[in-house]
């Protein structure tokens, strides 16, 4: 089969179709998204080598539970044993012993077969086409902030960041809030929010500096201290950005006004997949371009160009 | 009167005793103590000028309400509105017009005198010896972490510095979990604590990085990483140094294992003022040297030595 393989640089590879472990079900991969984490891999982030991408969909080649085989499925992206003291804590995105799709020890889903514990998937209701689908694991990770953190329906919130996540995180919190902003440097990717009702700005110049909860998705090192400047006394700053170089932060915008900084990564898939069938949570917008996974390198590189957002690839 | 006073360098000077305001009143201060945020402020730290010192007790030698006259007091540091928005929301330590004895806008406690409002005294019981009670400041800042965090009875809690206000923390919250180890450089300082019953250790190495708390009290701004690599996935850091540098983190100790970290300043002076009355926090032998406020600037640069703890000005 043909993957996307990053080894000190990135190549489209021939190579064996992975064979499933036990517990594990092969996956015929019918879409992926390209994550901003993808890129950051290229820079170093998680020191990872191997076949990339952790957004899919696909279909269920071979499993050992045959109702799944031949459904169309999601994957949750970390691998865990079920064992360790944080799996016992029913925490086990956090398992000492996990791998994660095309992050962490564990070949990704760039790649025309994937393989993945039966117990990661999830059925894809056959009202979300695949191109939507491929949004369920970023789209969780936005819900991840609401498991983490209770937000009322007055509370001021300012989304950081007018990229994917961005997008995602600002749709999703807006469910649970109307008084949100999200703050960009692109016009025409706020243009995708406002036409939702969702208010937008190209700086914080006219923001009150007293908000709430900020969410930090910039993707860049900045992006922390910019949320403290905006966040008021004991309020949250959650931290979506995961950059290889890391954050700076001053001592008084964090320890003098007691702010709260909670850090969030991977979230509930069930969540997400019912907002993208009931139609809650838009993607659409977001998807760019379509590349054959043969075009994946032209498709990596597209993907860190201002002019686009979501790219996707098809097998 | 004299005070030390910081104002590009430090200089003990003859300055006119201070004329109280409105609902403030006139102290004649007995004893302070110098913290390290007073040498922060000689590097730049809140950009203050003025007479330093934060941490006293003192007369009232003149208050509207007359049953303070004659009192022995400690102050709460910070000077609020009691109208602006956080005043209104029970959040009066974050007034946006507050002043900070000693700290911003407001002439310190290393002086013969020094006003407060009236409402930010609290009496100290006979019991107290003033070289006790110039503790409750740095106390009530340990007491503010169980004010924003739940300890459980077997949380494992590191504290990180032998400092100050790292054993007045790790006394603080032992009284909450017995599963605590402080951390230090100095033996010396460590064994303080030892001679209570509280683990310490004078290196990370033996501990496991599993902790549900770390508290973060170093003084420096290489703690938070510390911290970082100590904490559990979805455990907490509470971040109590305010150094003029601010602070360097890495990506995956933040956000890949979403630990929570708090800001922590400012506390609650009831619960340390009885537990400074009742014995249950033990300040004396945290008592290096004591001088008079001639000799400050001395006592300045000897707080700022290896070999001392806390170092006390009498008036």
């Amino acid at each position: 089969m043909k993957a996307l393989v990053f080894d000190s640089s990135l190549q489209v590879v021939e190579m064996p179709i992975p064979v499933p472990e036990s517990g594990e079900a092969l996956i015929r991969v019918l879409a992926a998204g390209i994550c901003r984490t993808d890129s950051e891999i290229k820079r170093g982030y998680m020191k990872y080598r191997g076949v990339l991408g952790h957004e899919f969909v696909g279909v269920v080649e071979k499993a050992s539970n045959t109702y799944l085989v031949g459904k169309r499925v999601v994957g949750e992206i970390n691998c865990v044993c079920g064992r360790c003291v944080y799996c016992k804590m029913e925490m086990s995105r956090h398992c000492v012993n996990r791998t994660v799709l095309g992050i962490q020890d564990r070949p990704g889903a760039f790649a025309e077969y994937t393989t993945l514990p039966e117990t990661n998937l999830h059925l894809v209701p056959d009202g979300i086409h695949e191109d939507v689908a491929v949004f369920t694991e970023p789209l969780a990770a936005a819900f991840r902030i609401v498991e983490q953190l209770s937000i009322l329906a007055d509370d001021r919130i300012v989304v950081l960041g007018d990229g994917k996540l961005g997008q995602l995180v600002a749709q999703t919190l807006w469910l649970y809030s109307k008084n949100i902003v999200c703050v960009g440097r692109h016009r025409w990717k706020l243009d995708l929010l406002s036409r939702l009702g969702i208010a937008t700005a190209l700086n914080t110049d006219t923001l009150e500096g007293r908000a709430d909860v900020v969410v930090e998705a910039t993707g860049t090192p900045a992006g922390l201290q910019r949320a403290l400047a905006l966040v008021r006394p004991e309020g949250t700053v959650v931290l979506k950005t995961t950059c290889a170089e890391g954050f700076q932060m001053d001592a008084v915008g964090a320890v003098v006004n007691e702010v709260r900084i909670l850090g969030s990564r991977c979230g509930p898939f069930r969540p997400a997949l019912e907002a993208l069938a009931m139609g809650t949570i838009e993607t659409r917008p977001m998807v760019s371009e379509c590349y054959p996974l043969t075009d994946a390198l032209r498709a990596m590189t597209r993907a860190e160009a201002p002019d686009v957002m979501k790219i996707i690839l098809h097998m």
